[in-house]
């Protein structure tokens, strides 16, 4: 499982605060502790009223987090030019988030991909909205995947995003989510599946709930990969059974070593 | 989701005490305790060192449940002369747990089911020993519906454990049973799938963590009970987001009543 953690993100006040102030004690902080908690890359996101300072701000955040651990950075961003000066900076294992099949979004963004070389999180909206069942997913995971292997990514170099939508909108909403998760699992064995999993508890109380069985049962159906806090002790703690549950981790050694070092809260 | 409480078992040692001294009060506030939780009936287990007392003890600790609250017991026995002696006192809507497909289980519990009529427990073991596989559990499952409804119980009165194993035992051993699970939900609709989840987790730490995991995945594979301590709260709150989650919930009002009544913790 692919940790990647979400929390130094512009949309976010601390991170807004200390962007406007160039605190670069806050940013490196919030990167150790993610990486302490159990990141394996950072999610850095700059956006901000004023899109000319995107790029500025994305520099800078990486910088930050270099200083501060040797976690890869995923370059957050929908903007062609903010992710062209990011990427520079960020070294030849940095992540791109995200790619998407609307037309402006694919022709703006896979030359980039393509220039960089770089892993990418691909969505699974066209230009004719989110697929909400299984075959419209299916059907738009092939289509990025045709582009993307097309400027030389592998399949494994993809991480599928399968659009996740709130459950309080319909009793069908989960279920053919994870309908999408298994069915793409199945059909390309080698790509990488990430939630935007946190969707799926908008509009209800207690999310956290929500978000941790929902997290639980994609990583069933086949999701590999999770952009979350990891601060959220019971939320890794789930992940991790749900890993043993998996047989990802042998004979469960991964799940009794987090126990025994006190990581499973 | 039918919760079934666990706590009234005289193999704890609070129970064993209480059914020493025949304390009611302290049974009685279990009972409603377990009923404040959440859960739709209670298990009763009278099991004793002197096997003669199992059935005076069944009949007192069922006497205690129905002064204490409305729920339907399970009468939690395999000896045929103690479920007799319970199910007579129990009422018409109580539960037998349980049957098995093993000889001398079937032959002596079979027409303990025929004479009340009631719902019952039907353990996936035979005489073969336990079943590790998808296709032993559903050859088991056929045969033990067989048998059952063979003496005039319906589909729906009878809840089948798929029989689960420690995870840590080897790594296709909860595919296995999830698999199990889903293929016994799609070829009997209408039967109820009731799971020993603690028996997961049996060898490892933090056991809390895996329990729940698995207890959210078996409700999206199908399972519609539980026999479990309703006063955990966060495996309540995770199983009212798992039911949420499978569409279960209209509009999710389930999930959130539950919140605004402060019963998700």
């Amino acid at each position: 499982m692919l940790i990647i953690g979400e929390k130094i993100n512009a949309t976010r006040k601390p991170i807004a605060a200390a962007l406007a102030d160039r605190n670069a004690t806050a940013i490196e902080r919030i990167a150790s502790e993610q990486v302490a908690a159990g990141a394996d890359r950072i999610d850095v996101n700059g956006g901000d009223a004023d899109a000319s300072r995107e790029a500025d701000n994305l520099v800078w955040l990486i910088q930050c987090v270099h200083n501060a651990c040797d976690a890869e950075v995923c370059v957050d961003t929908a903007r062609p030019d903010a992710a062209r000066r990011a990427l520079l900076v960020a070294g030849e294992q940095a992540m791109l988030n995200s790619i998407s099949l609307e037309s402006d979004r694919i022709e703006s963004m896979l030359p980039v991909v393509e220039e960089f070389g770089c892993c990418v999180v691909a969505l699974l909206m066209s230009d004719a909205g989110f697929p909400r069942d299984v075959d419209s997913r299916l059907r738009n995971a092939e289509a990025l995947i045709d582009k993307l292997t097309g400027v030389g990514r592998s399949v494994d170099e993809i991480f599928i995003d399968p659009c996740l939508f709130p459950v309080a909108a319909g009793a069908e909403t989960w279920g053919q989510a994870l309908k999408a998760i298994r069915a793409i699992r199945r059909q390309w064995p080698e790509v990488h599946l990430v939630g935007g999993i946190s969707n799926v508890s908008h509009g209800l109380p207690k999310r956290r709930f929500i978000n941790i069985a929902a997290t639980v049962q994609a990583i069933e159906a086949g999701m590999d990969s999770a952009i979350i806090d990891p601060g959220e002790t019971d939320m890794m703690a789930m992940i991790r059974a749900a890993e043993a549950l998996a047989g990802r981790d042998e004979m469960c050694m991964g799940y009794v070593k987090a126990a025994s070092e006190g990581r499973l809260g």
